[in-house]
Formats: structure tokens, sequence, C-alpha cells
């Protein structure tokens, strides 16, 4: 193996499960005080761009390495989400 | 411009800018409640290991890419690292 893909493979793993430890933590905890929302909104969206990308170009790393990413990242879009609206709600509530 | 190019231009675009609202607010609030500090170390480390994959492949889209979300993710990691040191020293400070 040339040195050079070793880079790569490296690189690869680790942008693609850096996510797995943040997912774990949201799921667990349920905490996203100090996440953005908009970041998980345009990663999500960029993920399943990159995921279509490599399925049209019949591109299988590129493919799987982002579904793998959008498996971690789509949960804590969803915890975002809730605890946003659930915001919202008790907010709504207070001004009535 | 074929349609594929354009989709893998968009798909770059959002994950490369989705770390930019996720430094703004870091640095503003300080907050780093909820942020898995092993992501950003993973990530963080992953992101230089493609910049160096990219100059040494003289492959100036993946060397550029990553140097910009590496100048939005740093910033995330070094303010997670700061608060995590004074967490620690508090606790230390409680515990004597």
């Amino acid at each position: 193996m040339k040195w050079d893909l070793l880079l790569g493979l490296s690189a690869a793993f680790f942008t693609t499960f850096a996510f797995m430890p943040q997912a774990i933590k949201t799921i667990k905890t349920q905490n996203t005080q100090g996440i953005s929302m908009l970041m998980y909104l345009m990663f999500t969206t960029g993920v399943v761009l990159w995921a279509i990308y490599g399925f049209v170009r019949h591109d299988a790393a590129v493919f799987l390495a982002n579904v793998t990413v959008f498996l971690f990242a789509f949960p804590v879009l969803l915890v975002i989400l809730k605890n946003y609206y659930a915001l919202s709600r008790q907010k709504k509530k207070k001004e009535q």
C-alpha cells in the first residue's frame, strides 16, 4: 500500500467516525446546548448531496462514507430540532 | 457545467461552510455544553490529514476545502479545551 493511500484512508477514517462520539453523547444526554442548529442543517444537507453524488457517479467510497456520516449526524439533528421545538412551546406558554 | 459537477460543488459548499455557524456561535457564546470533545479532536485531526493529503497529491480542491474547514473547526476545539481545563481546575479546587 502506498503511503499516500494510507494517509487518505486515515483522513477518511477520522472525518467519518468523528461524528460517532457526538451522536452517542447527544443520544445519551439529549443536551444540545452549544450546538449550532444551522451547522447540522447545512451539514446533513451536504452529506445527503455527497451520497447522491457518490451514487450517480458510481463512486462507492464517496457513497458509503457519506451514508455512514449521515447515520451519525441525522440523530443529532433530530434531537436538536426536538429541543428547539420544546423550547419554542415553553416560550409561547410563558407569553400567554 | 454538467449537473453532476454542480451537485458535487453544492455538496462541498454545504459540508465546508456548515462549520462556519458553529464557529461563530461558539466564539460568541463560549458555550460548548453538549458538544463532544472527542468529535472535535478526531475531526480536526482528520481535516489536517486531508489537507496534507491534498497537498502531497497536488489536489488543490481537497487542500483548500480542508484548510477552510480547519479555520472553522480549530477555534471551536480551542474553546472546548479551554472550558474543559477550566472545569477540571474548578473540580480540583472543590476537592481541596
